[in-house]
């Protein structure tokens, strides 16, 4: 996705953040929503409860972006903040591929012990394989922390890495559409998004590995 | 851990990082094969084979510790290495985890359809919660990310987090013994590496709030 679509997107909302900040919402006041509201949609997701859980989704992924733009009208933008922000994202978005893993096993096996959500209207689509699904999801779910692990990495050892077409809020757009689109599709974007995600972490390794190259002796 | 009790431990290996340095092993080769080893030990977990990932899991450990030492010995050590090396050790860490949900998941529900594993020599210790361990596992996957993730992420704004008192040879070898005590122990050693490792997490994040605070104006 380039940085100017995605720009525009954000440009939307940017006065709603400004009138957050006015009304006296901190930005970690937002991150914790933004937190909450992910580790609700995994649990939508472990019921499958998509269509909830699309829209808890798209709520988190307001709240993600918002939390920037808070920051900086407020010009309480921090260190701490920066790094409390991006550790909370994760378990956030860990949670949410954990979620969906959890439904294809329980799926798999007819039922969870925990989440007595819909499974059953979920059984009319047949289940063509439950237990692979979720193994893909827990490889995605691998995938997605790399994806921010080797940025965090390669800033650690001084090196810039943003490059990847498969950032945070592309993937839990895409987890949102498949949601939304049901468990007759989910299947599919799941696929798409592993192998998308992939390729983000490659491009970041490929990024890194050229980078120290050109810098060497 | 004291760093003494790590340092000697590491110590007692070095002499065979050097050997294996001089018969032209290189560092990328330990970090390729400790990944290898992860992957077999987590196949193996997820077909309920604790003895066999035991074995593994330390061969695993072993090339770990001493691919820094033949990096050291052959002065081979570069940044692209030290990235790689952090990625890939997080990819093998995330895949045993993910093995553990598995096993736990598929035992709960009567068998994995993927790995027909000693799945019946397991069920005679009974079952008291496969779907809850299982979520234990998968918590202690995204805990266990964490911490690398939040010492990565505190480097990259330039902090130091090396606080914590479950890093990864830690979580390998409590892990490694858990399975070697088998399924009837295994439960109570991954509630004990849950715990430590949720308490590392909270270290790290706690050191870089006060080292913020510190150097705030």
């Amino acid at each position: 996705m380039t940085e100017t679509w995605k720009e525009r997107g954000r440009s939307w909302f940017r006065p709603l953040g400004t009138a957050l900040a006015r009304r006296g919402v901190r930005p970690d006041h937002l991150t914790y929503a933004g937190l909450g509201l992910s580790l609700l949609a995994a649990l939508l997701l472990a019921r499958g409860d998509f269509l909830s859980a699309a829209i808890v989704l798209g709520l988190s992924g307001l709240c993600d972006m918002l939390d920037g733009d808070v920051a900086r009208a407020t010009g309480t933008a921090s260190t701490f903040g920066a790094f409390l922000d991006s550790t909370l994202d994760r378990i956030g978005e860990g949670a949410l591929f954990a979620g969906l893993a959890h439904y294809f096993y329980t799926r798999a096996s007819g039922g969870s012990i925990w989440f007595r959500g819909n499974l059953e209207g979920s059984a009319r689509w047949g289940d063509p394989d439950g237990q692979t699904l979720a193994v893909l999801s827990l490889a995605t779910l691998i995938l997605a922390f790399l994806v921010s692990y080797t940025r965090a990495r390669a800033e650690g050892l001084g090196l810039e890495c943003k490059v990847g077409i498969m950032e945070r809020p592309e993937r839990l757009l895409t987890l949102a559409a498949g949601a939304l689109l049901g468990p007759r599709f989910l299947p599919g974007v799941l696929g798409i998004l592993f192998l998308l995600t992939l390729v983000t972490v490659l491009q970041r390794v490929y990024h890194v590995r050229r980078l120290t190259r050109s810098t060497a002796p």
